[in-house]
């Protein structure tokens, strides 16, 4: 199985990390490519710069396409560009945060976002209504961090981590944690033995997820709502 | 005031459709500029070409921001980028599909969507959920009758939409009709006098309600939400 | 355009106050006529001054509509009597609370609503779950302090205000906050310049809207839930 | 128990006849009395005259709590008043409409409401939304029969409400049936026994529900949302 | 009428102590007798323990049904096995859970509930969206207190649920309290006394409740999702 | 990995089957197990069978977990038991219909299920409530055929799915079809190529989905909702 992950973000660096994250966190039948949408904003913070990735990540979604990959993962958790994705693929596409939250559902009665930054946070609770989930939310938590520091693991940024997630437990009667960022994914197994809960990584869940449809010979829907564009005439 | 209109379409005729029913439509103390998202696909049938049109229509929104306008009217029925658009805009921004919507729940208990294809109903169906509006529509319907049918007037065309307005307000209850694409406008005056309902389109309620927003000397908020972007490190 | 504003308390300083903001707020193209609920309660604070005010204010509605009046507002933050007006009425109708309200999320992600006493709440809470907006409300705050007190814009109450202003936009992560109460309306450019966001004041959201309908030639169906009460035989 | 039993409408003869079918679906241990809303309008027939009679329902509530009665029941299946009821008396209030609901939630997992005329139908839907119940009501159906020839019991009246009822259970999937009008309280046994399902019958299932509130020494809140109007100034 | 009570907890104490509540709530045409679902676990504290108790609940609600019992009501506030008891049952059933939301609805305009452990919270939450009452309840509470200290009346648990039920009222806004547990039956009159508030106890709402369907003459529909369970070939 | 799949139907005969299509569908790198819940019903049809069967399948499934399974699917499409079995597993369990609901949601906008008789409608559609995705179902359908002629193949259940199938698609607008019945396994591939759309089946989207929770190393929480049953002291 070839699987596709997609980092929205330019950055190389961050293409770099989720590479391998992935790589890492694959089922074990699959074989993983990881691309960047180059040419995009260097990181998405914000529907402007969400918007401003999403034609380029398409991009790397048709080019997987034709090389004939059999999944594909968006690498971001505001799922962008989702539902245009489904549109040019054959292949089942899931974004990192959509994952997390399904496989949160399927494990724990509620679950919390732990994120970095509080401007994150109208996104991801956009998104959660959307999924019909947020009944399922028991909280949407920003750490106060910005991504760099957690990719740089600093002190004051897994005690920030550290505290939400506490509190989430505590305060807002979690069951689980979705770590609401894909720097974090290396934080996830220590988290869990920490506070002896389930703790979602969106790359993780993402792979498996989108390698479980594929398993079970999935595909999208060219009807409705994700069908192909229609071949425009030339301007 | 000054308010602009900007079509997500690429399309120069289209552009000149949406000009005239602006100006047509424009409260008498606007002043009305129309502009067009060139460099993007033709016309908008789904997600793709809607995530294609973002980054050239924001362009032109960050034009007339700098250029002192007062609203902009994204003018597709879609709703396309608006968050984005919002996030890029200090002005007022309304979609013309969320201005029909919300103008029509101020004048009739419960409206239906007559618009082109069905292919559009998917992402006005997410709209309207995500406006809160879902409970108030009483049937979502296309005439089933391309956009092009619609801008040259076709006898057949005519006949399909007055069908699903009939069925809208006799099957489903509908005590109101939201004309779901740009290329009705010109039918909405005729329909409100034929049915004897309100009849409402999107340019004039777009145009208008941006112009009360802009009258009330409201802006859009620059928290949360809708936050201006973050300047990025050159790449 | 000729503009009626009625307000639904018996009052006639609240009236005069009422009066004074509107005559601020008109639209550019609006005559606005300001008329008071005569013969029903002094001021309405709960739903038996609500349901004592309606037959009165209908009265107001029924003349202004008989004098060929374009749109009404209704200014009382609880909308008192918006279904059974628009049933009375071929003109457009709002309420100042809903048009609060529809006007806030046109322009945030998420808002807050500041009133008077907590007795007020729970109208408010109630109307905000029948427009469909709940989820965009992200907290419902009481100053503590009565309507009186705000009309002579005491120090204790302004303080009040800008504590419950403040909570809102920091704990509850409002974008924009919705002054709940129309002795509020002259607070509103002083608090958004104080706090850097939109602030929503009925009055003026209510004379915008009600005005971009008219505007937009939109009037009241009178179909369904807003038809014309039939005519009873003598009793 | 002394139960009381106020008919919203201000015609004689319904009253008359809602007070014989309270009587016969009187609790063992009630007296009932019943009122009418004289006064207001003869019947209530849409939003306007639900307000207009509200100011007289009141006072027939506020005599009988004086009187001392254990518990009041709204003929209307409008809920006309229902709020400003609960805040007036002490004693535990429910409309006939929300105790033929509630009633109808604890026997059957899905229900359909079949009523007099689709004017009605609007009010009927807002209050299900309001109750959290939509959910759980198949289909809301309107014989066409205007609530006099109900009263006649005419052949035709008749014929129309076993073709909605049959339609309500075969179509919709309703479970049980709610009859929505004081009027056809004598039909539910008949109904019942021929379609071999519930048919519940707002009268009865108002006075049972009352009278289960008062037997379990339950009282309306005097706190928030049904907290007793204030005293005001004279005028 | 005779009224049948099951506990699905299999504790002959719990069963006795109930017994006696019953007793105390009955409606004055009622007979009642109290069953325990014997042979189950001693206790439900959770979803395993309800399932372990429903066959053996079942197997006392077949019998009451053979006797000729007019009503059952499930005393464990999870209203456990709730659907699965209405498809064996012709006479109407109620979980004193449910009937303790329902009746809190019709008397306050928001309520909270307080109970005895945090394991018990989030059944309750699942229940009351289910029921569509969500939106109505103010706060779930736990005091932490176990079901024991509860029933041996301990200072420090009488102290916990004082505590819990004034900040339901102060800090959530709520108007009602409902007592979650069937332990705490005895405490509804003293609290209610204290707060000034109407407590609402399940076992006596639930026997009202269930003697008020009866009364009015409905019986479980048993069509669709109450259907009475098909006869299996012998294994 | 080890994965368990329990049939809650003690009928020897489907669990053969069910072991049949799980061997088919299992992810490469699973063993997978198939037991039935022998000692409950023959077949589960509507909610007290279900509840008989589920202390059976606990025993299965904790039988399972002490011979170190990796993850457990629930064959029924009623899910039946699956709040109580996930508090006695550490594996993953997830629902065969909650598995096909939630990949559905992955590769459609919109799904329709298509199941056997109309009895099992009721459960079906309470299922798709809790799990937060009722707006994504565009139908739920019964072919109106008994599972043991779906089983046995006959060319007129076949013709009464591929009817239902066909109006889901046209009728009801739906992207994607649910196979709810586990007997229509079988029938996915050819009704996907026949309709040229994806068609979901519960055992291997089941069997796909707890691979790919065990794959990113996600255990059941024992926190809140899902926490283990406490042991009790003996009767």
């Amino acid at each position: 199985m070839r699987l596709h992950v997609v980092n929205p973000n330019a950055s190389a660096a961050m293409t770099e990390g989720i590479a391998r994250a992935a790589s890492a966190a694959a089922p074990p039948d699959a074989a993983v490519t990881t691309t960047g949408a180059a040419g995009g904003p260097l990181s998405i913070e914000g529907p402007v710069d969400g918007a401003m990735a999403v034609p380029w990540m398409l991009q790397r979604i048709e080019e997987a396409e034709r090389a004939g990959c059999d999944g594909h993962v968006i690498a971001c958790f505001d799922d962008t560009g989702l539902d245009a994705a489904r549109c040019v693929a054959r292949a089942p596409v899931v974004g990192i945060g959509e994952a997390a939250y399904h496989c949160a559902t399927l494990i724990a009665d509620r679950f919390a976002v732990v994120t970095s930054v509080p401007e994150a946070l109208p996104v991801l609770r956009g998104n959660l209504a959307r999924y019909g989930l947020s009944a399922r939310c028991a909280g949407l938590r920003a750490a106060g961090v910005p991504v760099l520091d957690i990719d740089a693991g600093t002190p004051e940024a897994l005690a920030a981590i550290r505290r939400e997630t506490r509190a989430a437990l505590e305060t807002d009667g979690a069951d689980a944690i979705v770590l609401g960022c894909a720097g974090m994914a290396t934080l996830a197994a220590t988290l869990s033995d920490e506070f002896g809960c389930p703790v979602v990584e969106g790359i993780a869940a993402g792979l498996s997820l989108v390698g479980a449809l594929a398993g079970a010979g999935l595909r999208t829907s060219k009807r409705g709502g994700y069908a192909a564009p229609r071949t425009k005439a030339a301007q």
